[in-house]
């Protein structure tokens, strides 16, 4: 498979590849910066597929729902959608009334730009939560997108939907089913309240290929739950956090009626290197953290123990300062709410084992250990010894950058 | 009620009364510094009370539990102790085998040098989790504490049981039943790992009352979970925390053979005050922050409510900035996991409602909330409109100064 990467991590190393201009047959894209927050950035973009695409979606668990959403997951009921407008710098969250009535306005303008029928468009919001969306940047920034749409351009739109993100995140892959070629392109953005449930997260895949959406939902909604709701930088969830995608058939394979193996490979591909993209650039991160849990007697148990380690601010602090503190990642797993055995618990750092049967090793081991906890990505292995199951969660360390970001961002 | 109440917060302010040289009947205390992690600094504590007493215990609920706590916990069930044995700097967690050998060799030593039963001696041990303890210092520790007990020097036990905390917690209230009069004393370390369950959390009280064990465990339980039970700090729970009360029977009142409510409201006084202590002690904490839950349909619905903001990085560091950020409360309360209806939602900071019916009021409420937030102690009221029960948290917010003292804790 081709594969492009784009991202330039700040603190964490990221492997960035040169991309040609990427595109997938039949999808235009473009952006704006409509300054609904600040000026001269850029806070709108569409996504659109020159002919009805099946879609799938899934969406936040967090009761109190963005009005963008509770549209969007309405329409993507139908199995149909044509284009997908997202504007970042305001959440259309808490905004009652009105906001409802904004997302609708919102997808009716471009609908209507776009001569397509207004049920086919999906509308997305992240940002500030609780103040009404500027309308009437909002429609000047619609006009712009009809303007000019191209095929390329998808670098743009995974910038145009950052917030705190640092760097664009997109994630592109070519196969092949039965002699047939077909691409998937994601982007995604992140940053702070992530955490499963998917947090303020959104993330849209397009891809070529024909499927039927009777296969497309439970598929989409499996993948999200095996990478992207097993990320989490702080453990809040948000109103707006998205996952869509759009196959609109363009390669001409046979319909996929069933899960075909290379597709379902290439969508957990791309959504795993998006999900590890975004805690890469988990507001403040400075580590990107592997946390493998095996020999758990069911996968909840073992997505329990990962889940509470990624969360413990203290094995994430201690992370942050180098300290191969084992100590709080034994308490952490005390209190994950499974049935433990203490003394059947290993604990590597990398390929170091520190823990055996539940007691620390010597000084020695513990001096290498903050040797490897120097590096900027760091695999921890619990092994509970008590069946055959495992899960990997990916995670990053709190810094004081983090409090920083978070004490400033609207202020 | 007569009171006294020792802490001298380093960034909150907290009222601190001169205490003349307080004691309770019947008990002893003695400190010593034997230098378990650093030289020179008082780390270990004995409480003794010269007969028998009536003792009730409430333990940490992870799953990983230091060696002290299992026989703490154990002897507890008999309703009797005499003397309480306490150290800081090492946790005597994690330690196997080895570690309820020491814990028992602890007991064991202070018996025979107090001349009392074995199984009457209570051990507790806080601090760094997988180190043995050295037990040579303890040893030497334990034949300084028995030589020099004293009616007085409760305020230098508080202090000789602290970790990370920043100054000693000693609460005292005198009271009177039916014209006998009677002390309470309390104290408590906390710092990290501060969350239900009671985290690294250590609690002594005292008194003179004579209290049937049959009403003191199931009282203890009840008032340790309506005030240690309801403050966070980093969402961590340790493998030590332990709650224990002592009443010896000096003040010759008739046995307490039903709950009394004096009793219970000075024992409920003394543990909240504790609690907030602990709070106000959070590591890094700059704020204080009292998050009270009303309208709710069910206790259980308001403490889940008030701990998921309590436990919210985002809010808490929202509140750091002194930013009014009212969304991020939203979203906690909306992934609390009770159902809510959104539109039914007041939030209110100090007396200042800005959020009425699930939407933000104007600009300039939110300004008057700014200079509301630059108070160092602040009250959140969150009103869910759909039932008649409330609860009261405890927590602080977030800063740089928490990561920097958990990245070093150890190194």
């Amino acid at each position: 498979m081709n594969h492009a990467l784009v991202g330039v991590g700040k603190n964490i190393n990221i492997v960035v590849e040169e991309m040609p201009d990427i595109s997938v047959p039949g999808f235009l894209v473009n952006t704006t910066s409509a300054g609904i927050k600040v000026p001269d950035r850029k806070d709108m973009a569409v996504i659109y597929s020159d002919k009805p695409a099946v879609v799938a979606g899934v969406f936040t668990q967090n009761q109190i729902q963005a009005a963008p959403v509770k549209l969007t997951k309405h329409r993507v009921k139908s199995g149909v959608a044509q284009a997908i407008l997202i504007n970042s710098g305001n959440a259309n969250a808490c905004t009652g009334r009105q906001g409802e009535k904004d997302a609708q306005e919102m997808a009716y303008l471009l609908a209507k730009g776009l001569e397509i029928p207004e049920q086919l468009v999906l509308v997305c919001s992240t940002g500030v939560i609780g103040q009404p969306l500027p309308m009437g940047k909002i429609k000047t920034g619609i006009k712009t997108l009809i303007s000019d749409l191209h095929t390329t351009g998808w670098e743009e739109a995974a910038q145009a939907i950052m917030t705190t993100d640092t760097f664009p995140k997109l994630v592109y892959k070519k196969g092949e089913i039965d002699g047939v070629p077909f691409s998937l392109l994601g982007i995604a953005k992140g940053a702070g309240m992530i955490m499963p449930n998917m947090a303020t997260m959104l993330a849209f895949f397009i891809t070529d290929l024909a499927i039927s959406p009777a296969i497309l939902q439970p598929l989409f909604k499996k993948i999200i739950a095996q990478t992207f709701n097993r990320i989490l930088v702080d453990g809040d969830t948000s109103t707006n956090d998205t996952a869509l995608i759009l196959a609109n058939g363009y390669a001409q394979n046979s319909v996929l009626h069933s899960v075909h193996p290379i597709f379902k490979e290439c969508l957990f591909e791309v959504a795993t290197e998006l999900a590890k993209l975004i805690v890469k650039d988990g507001e403040g991160a400075s580590k990107f953290i592997s946390i493998k849990v095996v020999g758990a007697k069911s996968v909840k148990d073992a997505e329990k123990v990962a889940s509470t380690i990624a969360g413990s601010l203290l094995v994430k602090t201690a992370l942050y300062g180098g300290d191969p503190n084992w100590g709080r990642i034994m308490a952490a797993i005390g209190r994950s709410g499974i049935n433990i055995k203490p003394e059947k618990i290993d604990i590597f750092f990398g390929e170091i084992c520190l823990v055996k049967n539940g007691l620390g090793k010597n000084q020695k081991m513990e001096k290498e250990v903050k040797k490897y906890l120097k590096n900027k990505e760091l695999l921890l292995t619990i092994n509970l010894n008590s069946g055959g199951e495992s899960v990997m969660w990916y995670t990053c360390d709190l810094t004081p950058e983090y409090i920083k970001i978070n004490a400033q961002y609207r202020t």
